[in-house]
């Protein structure tokens, strides 16, 4: 029979299933176009142009042994070395391919970061709300997840509680801004207290305590607000990064690590990165993802479709008197429920053929997230059903 | 500073670096036509013309949302059915979509296999001489490696020694076959006893126990030989495919795991393969590459050019003296060291710019491993050093 850890996941997974089951049956019974399903975040733009560019240029005139052969488990050299000049001009650091580990997406490189860092017990901090799969990528080396809850409603990490938790067994912090599932982008004074209070603790404890950048939003950002490279304030910081957005390739599984010079023991990290791409069975990123990303990178997916639907989004449910965090960058609305009970509001805006996201999923209760990475007429489809489902809360609608 | 776990990986990886630095110092000295390499199990032979007319295909004619998005963990339904179907047509099983998981190669379906089904401590039984990753493999999910040394000369598995180590804790067996590293192909008559011997052990303990069948080397059989499709012998058994070698796509990550039907509590089974497949940080298979190799379902790389090898290698070396198992399949030879120590004999060999891989990296002493994956030229330029080595160990040249 399967493993006794296993048993909790598959029946996770089969509620998870349920939902989506019952999202195709209620497409069958309304019409698709009649159902409103904000439930994942897949990228709705295609890829930029670029992308299908390098694929058939790749593909006639690149030899098929260097194309498709193995190379060193951190990828492709020319690739790590275009990439770390890449980030180097956009953010003023001074990477090259040493410090780029290409990896199987931010799913690969969270996960081969945790190998490397954690010995069972060790533990890692997350702020609440956080993609619920930061709890599994941990459980796989055995660290415990220590959750910070946010500060409201700026949805900021609550410094306070943050530095009160922080403990000699401390190893990482995962940060991801842009924030899923809020939209919030850290701004530098974030990062620079963040840096101050871990740098005092590492002091403190005499540890290392390693910052891990979860960034597969970096350039989904609007209104031009800036989103600071965090190596550039931290010391013990590594990146994880993913095109799955940026460049909407999310089925490819293509990203990577920046592990910078400056990290403490950068020899043995960038070593062990390494190694722990093999020997957990990703070997290395897709040969051929690896050299199409290299040819698009100073690329991005048109996100003004998702800035249209992020405003629309948001004005309609602010309007109707639900609270929500304006987004700044990536593709999700965070609302708060109007009862404390995050699913049943998931139930009930199911009622009106609304899927959602329930904030328990993400750690944080009463609220839910919205994927607006969806088509635009979807979402003015979908405002009738709003309009009922804020009624049903007896929601006033705010003064026009 | 990096987990206590990574330390002895990373010094083994160093390990590793040095012989590869070593290699490239030979070649700059000698000339890269005077170094030898046959340590790379990396396919010599380009993907058969049906991949690049594939991809050519799918990136014209496929949408990009459906090429490049997200799909089901287990990958696109009509790839795993076409998988389904070709493997039924093959080794007449009754296989559908459900029965298939699309995997990052067969790296990440042993992964995903060991994830659902381990718990710390369950042993896993391994057939010496195996792939050393194996162990890592293993370790991972915090299982106890099993060791069975080989029957000899034939090294097929020593039946007796299996039996006896068999436990209430014996969870898998991974049998590898066409075998790396020593060619070795198990006949019906192995796989049939090897079924027998689980089956009462299974009774006797009441208890499950998993066959995991790796088989990146299928494809490469010479001499007409039939590999017994393993399913169709033991119930309890899962399939770990690979493409990289059949259509030399190593660095592109691409494979399946095959669960039948007949699996004891199937149903929990696949289950957990498609949540492993997401939380070990796979997500999924690569999506382009899903696509691209189920268009090239009856196809193979040309792999008459290792059987070229295979024969100039096996006849040269048994000529001069060498000792070595007849490969019938793979492209590996696998040879006796005329030294007990195989690490000594490796370093003779490298004082003729011959590059091995020693027995003791597949846990069987005495023995060293030939890839023959490379140009059939260097293999005949490697003669006078193989000559050289057999002299220096006074090996008596076999009678023509």
């Amino acid at each position: 029979m399967i493993a006794k850890k296993m048993v909790a996941y598959v029946e996770g997974s089969s509620v998870t299933r349920a939902m989506f089951e019952e999202g195709k049956k209620l497409a069958a019974e309304y019409g698709a176009l009649n159902v409103y399903d904000f439930s994942l975040g897949n990228p709705s733009t295609p890829p930029p142009a670029c992308v299908k560019e390098a694929f058939k240029d790749i593909i006639e005139n690149t030899s098929p042994n260097k194309l498709h052969g193995y190379m060193s488990n951190s990828g492709h050299e020319e690739v790590r070395e275009a990439i770390a000049c890449s980030i180097n001009k956009k953010f003023k650091t001074s990477l090259s391919q040493k410090n780029i580990v290409m990896t199987v997406g931010a799913a690969g490189g969270l996960n081969v970061m945790l190998k490397v860092l954690l010995d069972p017990c060790d533990e890692v901090i997350l702020f609440a709300p956080y993609f619920g799969e930061y709890n599994n990528y941990v459980a796989n080396f055995d660290g415990k997840v220590v959750v910070i809850p946010p500060a409201i409603p700026s949805f900021l990490p609550d410094f306070k509680t943050f530095e009160e938790k922080i403990t000699s067994r401390t190893k990482a912090v995962v940060i991801n801004t842009p924030n899923n599932p809020t939209g919030v982008i850290y701004t530098e004074d974030t990062i620079k207290e963040l840096a101050k209070i871990l740098e005092s603790k590492q002091k403190e404890y005499g540890t290392q305590i390693y910052i891990i950048s979860d960034e597969p939003y970096r350039e989904l950002v609007y209104d031009d607000i800036e989103v600071p490279y965090v190596t550039n304030y931290y010391k013990n910081t590594v990146v994880c990064y993913s095109y799955s957005k940026s460049l909407s390739l999310p089925g490819e599984r293509i990203g990577y690590l920046v592990i910078p010079d400056e990290v403490d023991d950068f020899e043995n990290v960038v070593s062990a990165a390494n190694v722990a791409n093999r020997i957990l069975g990703f070997v290395n990123a897709p040969s051929i993802m690896q050299l199409a990303v290299a040819r698009c990178l100073d690329a991005t997916s048109d996100i003004s479709v998702y800035d249209t639907n992020r405003k629309l989004l948001y004005d309609k449910l602010t309007s109707l008197g639900f609270e929500c965090v304006k987004p700044q960058g990536a593709f999700y609305l965070w609302v708060k429920t109007p009862t404390e009970d995050d699913l049943k509001f998931v139930d009930k805006a199911k009622e009106f053929n609304i899927l959602l996201v329930p904030g328990s999923s993400f750690m944080c209760k009463g609220y839910v997230r919205i994927a607006y990475c969806v088509d635009t007429d979807m979402i003015k489809r979908s405002f009738a059903a709003f309009e009922k489902l804020a009624a049903s809360y007896n929601l006033k609608e705010a003064e026009k």
